[in-house]
This record gives C-alpha cells, sequence and structure tokens, in this order.
C-alpha cells in the first residue's frame, strides 16, 4: 500500500487502540478498582487480542513490544479516561458504539491481514481476525468476573467473521488491497452498527427449559 | 510407527476434538450463549490445551493453525452439536464419558509425546500431556464463570498424569513407541472409567473449618 | 554478576517461587480443591507471570521448561504445604506477608532483566517486570472465581512499577547491575511493605454512584 494509505491505517489503529482501552477504564470503574487496575484492563482490552494472534502466528515479535507508542496511547488512556468519565454526559450516546465499531472494524483486518502475511490458509486468517477483535474484551470481561459480553449478546463477533471473510474473499478474487481493506472494514463496521440500531442479535442457544 | 498407525492416531485425535467440542457445545447451552459463543466454548474446550502446549515448548507452529481439519470439526461440531443437544436422549448416559475418557487418553499421549519430539525432560512432557489434556475444560469453565471442574472433582487430570507417567516410563525403559502409546492410552482412560464408574475422588484439601 | 551473585539471584528465585506457589496452596484451601486443584494453583501462581512474559518476549524457550527444579519446587509446595497451612498457627503473622515481598521483588527485577537482555525498550522492560510479578497471582484468582486482588487492593503491582523504574533508570545511568539490582529489588520491597504495614492503597476509580 502507499505510504498515505499504511499512515492512515497505522493511526486508526492507535485509535482504535485508544476506544478499546477506554472500554476496559469503564468496566475498571464499575468495579472500584484502583489506578493500576484501570490500566491493567484498558491494556487487556486494548492489546489482549492482538498479542494472542501475534503467539498463535509465530510473529517475529509481538507488536507492542517493539512500538512504544501502544503502551503510551493505553497509559494516556487510562489517566485521563478516569476524567472523562465522571464528566457529567456531553457527548450524544451514539459516539462510543460507533467509534468501538471502527476499532471492531480496523482490529479484523489488521487481525486478518498479519495472519494472511505470515502465510496461514484464509479461514485461520479468519479466526486471527476475530481473536484480534474480540479476545482482549473476553479477558476484560473473565478478570471483571463477568462472562463475556461477546458470547451471550448482539452481533459483534459475526460482525468480525463477516468483515475477515469479505476481506479474503475479495483478496482472493483478485481485487486491489486497499479496496479490499474498505469493503472489510465497511462489513464489520456496518453490519456492528446495524446491531446496535436495530437491536440485532443471533438467536440464544439454550438447553435449560 | 507405521503409516497405518499414524493413520489410526490422527483420526483418533479429530475424534477426541469433536468430543471435547461437544462439552463446550453442552456448556454454551446452559449459559443461554448464541451461535459465536458456542463456536468459542467448543474451540477454547478442543484445542485450547494443545495451543498452549504448542506455546510453551517453542514448537514450530501451533498445530491448527497449519491443518485446518481441526477447525472443521469444531465447526461442524458446534453447529450439528446444538441440535443433537437437544434430541430426546436415546444414546445410553455412558457414551459421553466414555468417548471423553477416550479423547482424554488420546490428548494426553499425543501432547506428551509432542514435548518429547521437542527435547523436553519426562517431567516436563507429562506436564505437557496434562496441559494438552485439561487446559481446554479449565479456560471453557473459566469463561463459564464457575471453578474449574477439575480442580474440585474426581479423578481427571491424576488420570492424565497417570497415563504420561506411563508412557515416558515405557520409552525410557525401551519399550517400543506403540507399546508405550498402548500403554500410556490405557492407563488414562482406564483410571478415568474406573473413577466415573465407583464414583473414586482424591481427598479435598481444606482451610475451612 | 560474579558467578556468587548469580547463584545467590538464582537461589532467590526459587524461594520466591516457593513462597508463591504456598499462596496458591492456601486459595486452594479455601475452595476445598483435590490434590491436583492444589498443584495447579500453586504452579500458575509461581510460574505464571514468568511464562506470560517468556512467550511475549520471544525468549528462546520458557524458564522452567529448560530447568525442572522449578516444577519440583512446586511439587514439594504443593504437598509439604497443604500440611503446613493446617497446623496451629506458630509463626508470626508478619512472616508471610514479608516473604511474598521479598518474591515480588526478586522476580520483578528478573522479569525486567530478562526483558532488556532480549533487547525490549525500558519501558517494555518494566511492564514485563510487572507481568513476571503480578501475572500469576491474576491467573490464581481468576481460576478461584475471584476478581484479581492485585487489581483492588493496596500497593502491589505499583510496587513492581517502582522497582522496574528504579531498576532499568539505574542501569541507564550507568550504574552497576548489582548496584542497580539492589537498588531496584530494595524498592519494590520496601515499598511493598510500607503499604503492608501503614495500609496505603491507591484511590479507587468508581463509576457507581
Amino acid at each position: 500500500m502507499q505510504p498515505l494509505v499504511e499512515s492512515v491505517f497505522y493511526w486508526s489503529d492507535l485509535f482504535g487502540t485508544a476506544v478499546f482501552a477506554f472500554s476496559g477504564v469503564l468496566v475498571a470503574g464499575r468495579l472500584r478498582m484502583d489506578g493500576f487496575g484501570v490500566i491493567v484492563l484498558a491494556a487487556v482490552t486494548a492489546i489482549g487480542g492482538g498479542t494472542i494472534r501475534d503467539l498463535i502466528i509465530g510473529a517475529d515479535n509481538v507488536f507492542w513490544t517493539v512500538d512504544s507508542l501502544y503502551l503510551w496511547v493505553i497509559l494516556v488512556t487510562a489517566l485521563l479516561g478516569q476524567y472523562i468519565a465522571k464528566l457529567p454526559r456531553r457527548l450524544p450516546w451514539y459516539i462510543l458504539p460507533l467509534a468501538d465499531a471502527f476499532g471492531l472494524a480496523i482490529f479484523t483486518i489488521i487481525g486478518t491481514d498479519k495472519a494472511l502475511s505470515y502465510g496461514t490458509s484464509g479461514m485461520v486468517a479468519v479466526v486471527m481476525g476475530v481473536i484480534t477483535g474480540v479476545a482482549g474484551g473476553m479477558i476484560r470481561d473473565v478478570l471483571a468476573r463477568e462472562v463475556p459480553m461477546v458470547l451471550q449478546r448482539e452481533i459483534y463477533a459475526t460482525a468480525c467473521i463477516f468483515g475477515g471473510v469479505l476481506y479474503t474473499g475479495s483478496l482472493a478474487l483478485g481485487i486491489t488491497p486497499l479496496l479490499a481493506t474498505l469493503l472489510g472494514m465497511s462489513g464489520t463496521f456496518i453490519l456492528r452498527v446495524a446491531a446496535i440500531r436495530w437491536h440485532l442479535s443471533l438467536p440464544a442457544f439454550s438447553l435449560n427449559r
């Protein structure tokens, strides 16, 4: 990709990191954690998924160990976020879900793309996109002693799968990487936003009567 | 080993994968998870232990990233399993525990054997067999917000340890790999089935009075 | 460092391993776990943090897979610990917290130092020191279905950060490794002991009203 596109991509990734970190801050606040707990929940939410992905695909290194900017974004978000979260609400309610959907879209494509660059099959790459998008939030919920939200409610991971399949499928059809990226991100983002807007969710599988 | 033996081994491994995945499906059903949650619980139960093992021994790759058949087995089990689990019971009750004991036996030996092939000591290899056999179920239980069953009830991990020690011990005594495998698997399987049949368990260690 | 210093360091590490393992034994006892559960909780507490560190920095191997002495220390601690924990109290109450603070100090410096030796930045090295010191206890608490203690109470991880920053800062200033180690360990140890003695803790961040 061109340098400009790569640059847009990188800053979008950092933006997604901040959004995910902020969602960790909010959970920490509900549990009355101390300052360190806030940082940990921000960090696992923001970089937990990418870390697991890098370990499983055997990346040359875990991404945030060679680019400290991710840690700085988390640190600043954890500190500022505690004040922002306490402000009397001024932002419209839909800002945070929209930002989260954008973060989810970029994390998914980055994860899928990185797996492909390490030579995995398309199916494994889609799984890696999902892990990048949702595993951090799952660890956050486990630490907060909750059944991970993503396993029970709403179309969240499904949006990752959809975007990842669109992306790998587009590449397989010979579409340019830039267009495939836009398609994949749009797929995740639009499906996720639609799920929020119209309260879409998958049917629950229940063995209780 | 001979090709035929290897082939039997491989299909047994896939069978164990399906059985473990199905146990994840059952837990997901109790928690009213959606379709994605079912797949995640099936996957972590079936390949979670082997994944941790491969990361810790520094395997050249995590096994399911280079052989997509494992993911397909999980996917099909997660989809079909939701219907099978809702059928009015027709199978005798002991089928599932027996299948699980068989899966445990094969996972244990595969994990122990893979660790040895990467040059670990016998003790570390036994630990890797145990991790392969029980870690996936532990992650499943943590995601379901339960204290892992394996830490509290019945002889489960103990059967892994027993089989792993039999296997490594047999190899150390110069017994052929095939016979050592049969010994190790039988050890795990029989001890596990005996524990189910006669409700054997280790004494609990309690600090409460 | 000189052989004598290295030897002192190594035995201190094993001592810390035993202390951390014993804290796992105590949690297992509260949950009425069986013998295997006791060993697992002892092991994850004692070597869980170092394992995650070694995976993330891409160490040549996970430390305990090439030196079985760690596993033996855990095994012996898990077995003896069950009896020691049931003895009518004879030791003064402050022995265990002091031993734990010492273990925390040594784990922190070892983790920070190992990360630096793999070429990470100072910031990443401090994070690795924290992970080495606290991640094992976090996994222990998750398995015991508790919100990790370290996220909510007292100055624990903060002591790791303090010691790690002292250590990396001292090295950066050209202070000898031995002196930097003593400074870093003292920093963690003294801050942790002071927090226990005077009930210091970070303010909680709460979004509940």
